[in-house]
């Protein structure tokens, strides 16, 4: 997220996924040795950042995604032009992924073990069979924002990391739009480094 | 500032200045007794804060705000109801203070050296004025949000601090809108603690 809020910039489109600007956002990950080796390349940085990426990869089972997230074009799938996301023939979830879209489409069975599922019936429906393929392990919530949003308002959120970049988009996707209030998250650990600013928040509940 | 951005809630008014809300963007400032002691007040608290509040302070000679943040109501001034700010008969600044404002008056001297004098001639004669007053220390800039953008819109700003506070107000002003551009200004130091992360920003010039 940007300083202002952003998670992603103006103007997305299919040449440019995150808007303008928002590659910016992501800079602080890509040298990352923890971060290279999981997209199946050599070397890379170890710094600060590195526990924190370590630590969000560790133990998930299963990743949600938003249509936007997985990308293409808006509105039904073109049996023309079969997207299947941005991340080519062996994307580097390595296990089962749901997206949430309103149009029902096939599973897509990828190298690696990722396979993308397409569930239509909500965001609740989508958490259920993610924990199901889990198999005891965690959920990820990937994005975007619309997704973070719902699951936020509907109390089903248990971690949230914000990886805070200081700089400014001016537009885009606001991780909070409409959102106001945290839901029972605390900060519960920061790391600070000169690129980003790691935020982890964690839900307390009732006793 | 709220993790969403925003330096005040909504609906701010008289009773409620910061607006709804507001006040948990300051609730990590008032136990500290670098706080306290401006304010007159004794004891208080020593954490990592501590520093960063000294510093904000220290070396200031003349201190700019905007008519929003003085306060007291919009529009003219009114004779019958003779508003000399927030912060009674001894206002915390203890130097002269410039209040940017489209309604001319005449300057107000306070008890312990803080004086308030009114600019109608913009930002620019205001900055001016208080260098002059601030006799070779530093100009602070103490908001709120309008008047940052502004300040920032001109190239005017060679220190930015950010007090992030890890809660969400969902509405009211935001510090950053219509920015888009730190305008050189880049993260220099962060202090995490859990109540607030600060961000201290510099600008370097180009050479």
């Amino acid at each position: 997220m940007s300083l202002d809020g952003f998670v992603a910039g103006p103007s997305q489109s299919l040449d440019n996924p995150l808007g303008i600007g928002g590659m910016r956002l992501h800079q602080w990950v890509f040298p990352l040795k923890a971060w290279r080796e999981r997209h199946g390349l050599e070397g890379g940085d170890v710094n600060e950042s590195t526990t924190v990426v370590e630590e969000s990869l560790a133990n998930i089972g299963a990743t949600i995604m938003g249509r936007n997230m997985f990308g293409g074009y808006p509105g039904a799938w073109d049996e023309e032009k079969p997207w299947i996301g941005w991340w080519g023939a062996n994307p580097p979830f390595h296990h089962p992924v749901f997206v949430l879209t309103h149009h029902a489409r096939e599973p897509l069975q990828m190298e690696g073990g990722t396979t993308f599922t397409f569930v239509t019936d909500g965001i609740e429906a989508a958490l259920a069979a993610a924990r199901g393929a889990a198999d005891g392990m965690e959920v990820s919530l990937a994005g975007g924002a619309s997704v973070a949003q719902q699951y936020l308002a509907a109390d089903l959120v248990d971690e949230m990391e914000i990886h805070l970049v200081p700089t400014l988009l001016g537009g885009g996707e606001r991780l909070f739009e409409g959102v106001g209030d945290l839901r029972g998250l605390q900060l519960m650990r920061t790391v600070a480094t000169p690129k980003v600013t790691h935020l982890k928040f964690t839900r307390r509940r009732e006793q």
